[in-house]
C-alpha cells in the first residue's frame, strides 16, 4: 500500500481503538490529583508519536509538561507546526453524563466521552495523518512539529513562555491548529476570526463599614446602585459598547465576507428558542453570527453587592463588586481597552464612592488572511474530503495563543476544525463523530500533501 | 417616703442591680436553642411586673410568648400603653466584645451588654418608673397597659395579630416607647417621625442555562447588565428616586420643623469622617439629616449575578437578582410603591430577558402631630429631668408597629428614648449609660404624672 489515504482507510478500526486509550486517561488539568494521568497522558501520546516516526519527547514546564515531536527530513521543504492540547476539562456534573465520561461509548454514530473534540479526539487526528505518510511513503512532503501542550484548558500558563524561550526550534511556516468545529453537519469550516477578551473586575468601595439602610440611607452613596450606573453607562441604547474610542481600533469586515457569514444557514428563530430568551438583541446594524464573531462585546460575567441571602436584610453595603469582560475584534488590545474603561469609570463615577480596576486575564483577536497558499491548501483538502467548499466561520471565543503563535514564529496560522454544533465542549457528554474521526485524518493527510506542494519553497 | 422622684433615687441600686439580672438571660429571639431563655426573660419581666403592683401575664404565641401587664385602677383617668421588647439581637462577632455580651458591665460610666439600649434597659426604665409610682403612692395617675414582645428582633410575626385580637383589652390613649436615642448626649429628643419600607427582590431571567460569553456575547441580552440597567434607572441625577409618581405621597414638613432639624449640633465633616466615605451625596436641596429623616431613598441591599469567585470565568450569567428597599415618609405606603415599582421596571426593562418582582417586606412610614397634651407632657417630663427642652428627632429606621398602634387603637404615638448616638446598637460593645438609665426612671416617672394631669379624661 503506497497511498497514505488507503492507509487511512484500512488502519480506522486500530486508530479509532488508539483513540479510545488515549480517551481512557482522566488527564484533568485542573485538579492537582489527576497530575500523574495528565503526565501519563503526555507519555502516551509522545510514544504514539514516537510510533508513527517522529522524533518525540516529554518537556518538563513549571506545570504539566509539553510533548514535541518532530520530522525534519524534507530538506528544503516548508515546516508546518500542528498545535493542540493533550489535557481535559472537568467532567462535573458527573450525573448528567449518560455513559461515563472516560469510558469512551459510541452511540447513534457518535463518540461520547471527556476530549473527544475539545481536544485528543482532533489533536489525535493529526497523529494518524502523520503515521500515514510515514507508513506508506516513508516520509513527508513537508517538515512537522507538533507541539501539544497539558494546560490549555487552565489558560496556558507556560505555553507562551515556552515558544518564546524556543523560536529556533519552533520555527515554521505554517501553524495548524485543529481545536474548533464545523459551521454544521457536512458543511465543512476554515476559521478566519477570534475574538480577543479583556477581562476585568470594578470594585466600588463606600463607608468603612456596612452600615444601617434606615440610618444612613440617603446621606451616603450606595456602592450597589453606584456600581449599576457604572455598569449601565457602558453600552448605549443602540447596543453598542459606550466607551468613548472604543470602537476606533475595530477593523471593519470586506462586504463579501459581511455577506458570506450572512449567506450561511442560520436561523435565529431556532437559535433563539433554543436558548430558551424572549428575544435576541444585540448592536443594531448586525446580524447573530455577526454580533458573535465579528463584533465586540461587554458583557457582566458577575456581580456581588451586600446580602444575597433569604429575606430581608436591610443594610447599606459597603463595597460592590463587578466582573466584566469584553470580546475584542482586530485590531483591538486589551491594553488600550483597559485604558479607555478606567477613564471611562473615572468620568461616570459620581461622589461619594472609590473605585479599582483590575485586570484578571486577556488575550488580543486574530483575524485570518483567508486567502494564499496554506490557506488554499486547506480549502482544497475539505473540499475533497466532504465534497464541499468549505465556508468561512469565525470564532466568537479566544484562542490568545494563535496570535502569539504568528507573531513570535512569523507563520500563518489555519484554524481547520471537525466538531460539530452542540458537541458539548466543557459540558456532560462532549462528543465526536465518528465518522468525522476518520474524515478529519483523511482531512489532515491530503492538507499535508497540499501543503508540500503550495507553500513557497 | 411619698414623692415617687425620691423612691427612684434611693432605690437605684436596687434597680441597676435588676437590670443587671435581666440582660444576664441570653434571649435571643432569633436563635432556637435560646427558646428557652427567651421564655425566661418572659417570665423574669413578668415577675417584676407583678412585684411593682401590675396584674401580670405570660401570653403564649405561635413564636416567642408576648407578656401583658396591666394596671387598671385610675378610674375615669386616660390608659396608657407602654410597648417595649425583651429580646434581642444575637451577639455575634463573639471576638469583638471586650467583655462578655451577657454579662453586663461597667466602664466609664456606661454599661456595655446585649440589651442594655435595645430594649431590655429602657424597656425596664418603665417598669421601675411604675413601680415608683405604686410604691410611694399605691396607685398610678393613670391606668397602665405594659404590652412586651419577645420577637421584634425577628419581624414581630406574632404582635400585629395580636393586637388585632385585642382591641379591647389594649385600648388606650397613648402609646409610650421607649426603643430609641437621644440626637446628642445632654439633648433631650422627642421622635417625631419614623420612615417606612417596602422591600423588594428582582429578579432578570434570560436563557435557560448559563452560557460561554465567547460563544454568546453580543447576541443575547445579559441579565447582569440588564439588571445594573434597571437600577440605574431607580435615581435621576440630582439624586432623587426617578420612578414615576414616587413623590406624589410625600407630605412635606413645614419651615419651621425643617429650620429645627437643621438648626441641631450636626457636623456634616465629623459624619463624613466617621463613616470613611470620601463625600456625602443624596438628594439635592436637602441637608444631611433631612435626607436620612423626612426624605424617601432607594437603596440597593444585595446584588448576586453569575460568576463572584477568585479569578476570569468566562460566563454569560443567564439571571441577576438584586435586592432593593426603598425607605418611605409619610404618606407613602409599600402597597403603592410596589405598583409604581412594577410599572416603572416593566417600562424599563429592554427586550430579551423577563423580570419579576417579589416584595419581601414593608411598614409604613410614621410621622407625629408634635403638638397636644400628650406631647407636651413629654416634652415637660424632658425638661425637667435634663434641664433643656427636648429637640425633635427624626428616625431614619422603620417600627412599623408604630402605625398599627396608632390606627388600630386610636393612640398617640410618644417616642421618648434615652440611648445615645454610637450605642453600637445590633453590634458588638452595646452599652447605655448608667445615668441615663437612672434619668429615664426619673424622666418616666414625671411622664406618668404629667400625661395623668395632661390628657382629657
Amino acid at each position: 500500500m503506497s497511498d497514505p489515504l488507503d492507509f487511512v482507510v484500512s488502519q480506522g478500526d486500530r486508530f479509532r481503538s488508539e483513540l479510545y486509550d488515549f480517551l481512557r486517561i482522566p488527564s484533568i488539568s485542573a485538579k492537582s490529583e489527576h497530575d500523574r494521568d495528565t503526565r501519563t497522558a503526555a507519555e502516551w501520546l509522545s510514544a504514539r508519536l514516537a510510533a508513527a516516526g517522529l522524533t518525540s519527547e516529554v518537556i518538563q514546564t513549571p506545570g504539566h509538561p509539553i510533548v514535541l515531536a518532530e520530522w525534519r527530513g524534507a530538506k528544503g521543504a516548508p515546516t508546518v507546526l500542528v498545535y493542540g492540547h493533550y489535557d481535559v476539562q472537568p467532567p462535573e456534573p458527573l450525573d448528567e453524563w449518560h455513559s461515563p465520561p472516560f469510558e469512551p461509548t459510541v452511540r447513534d454514530g457518535r463518540l461520547y466521552g471527556r476530549g473527544t473534540a475539545d481536544d485528543k479526539g482532533q489533536l489525535y487526528m493529526h497523529v494518524k495523518a502523520l503515521e500515514a505518510h510515514l507508513a506508506t511513503r516513508g516520509s513527508l512532503p513537508i517538515n512537522v512539529v507538533v507541539l501539544a501542550e497539558g494546560e490549555e484548558e487552565v489558560g496556558s500558563p507556560n505555553l507562551v513562555p515556552f515558544v518564546a524561550a524556543n523560536h529556533q526550534r519552533l520555527a515554521c511556516d505554517v501553524v495548524v491548529i485543529s481545536d474548533t468545529g464545523m459551521f454544521a453537519e457536512g458543511l465543512p469550516s476554515l476559521g478566519f476570526s477570534l475574538r480577543g477578551l479583556a477581562y476585568f473586575e470594578l470594585h466600588v468601595q463606600g463607608a468603612k463599614g456596612d452600615l444601617h439602610s434606615g440610618e444612613y440611607g440617603g446621606a451616603v452613596a450606595n456602592p450597589g446602585n453606584t456600581l449599576a450606573r457604572i455598569i449601565a453607562s457602558l453600552h448605549a441604547p443602540d447596543g453598542r459598547v459606550a466607551i468613548a474610542g472604543f470602537y476606533d481600533d475595530v477593523r471593519e469586515w470586506d462586504k463579501g465576507t459581511r455577506a458570506q457569514i450572512n449567506g450561511l444557514p442560520h436561523d435565529d428563530n431556532a437559535y433563539r428558542a433554543d436558548l430558551g430568551v424572549p428575544a435576541l438583541t444585540g448592536e443594531a446594524g448586525y446580524g447573530t453570527l455577526e454580533r458573535t464573531w465579528i463584533r465586540p462585546t461587554c458583557d457582566v460575567n458577575g456581580i456581588l453587592c451586600g446580602y444575597t441571602g433569604q429575606g430581608a436584610k436591610t443594610v447599606l453595603p459597603n463595597r460592590a463588586m463587578a466582573k466584566v469582560s469584553f470580546r475584542l475584534v482586530a485590531d483591538q488590545t486589551p491594553a488600550k481597552v483597559r485604558k479607555l474603561l478606567e477613564a471611562h469609570v473615572a468620568k461616570v463615577t459620581p461622589p461619594g464612592v472609590t473605585v479599582s480596576i483590575a485586570e484578571l486575564h486577556g488575550g488580543r483577536p486574530w483575524r485570518a488572511k483567508v486567502e494564499g497558499p496554506a490557506f488554499d491548501a486547506a480549502s482544497e483538502a475539505l473540499e475533497a474530503s466532504f465534497g464541499k467548499k468549505p465556508v468561512l466561520m469565525g470564532g466568537g471565543g479566544s484562542i490568545p495563543v494563535v496570535v502569539d503563535f504568528e507573531e513570535q514564529l512569523g507563520a500563518t496560522a489555519l484554524l481547520v476544525g471537525f466538531s460539530l454544533p452542540g458537541c458539548n465542549l466543557h459540558a456532560p457528554n462532549e462528543w465526536l463523530s465518528l465518522a468525522y474521526f476518520d474524515k478529519g485524518i483523511e482531512t489532515l493527510t491530503r492538507l499535508y500533501t497540499g501543503l508540500g506542494k503550495k507553500l513557497p519553497r
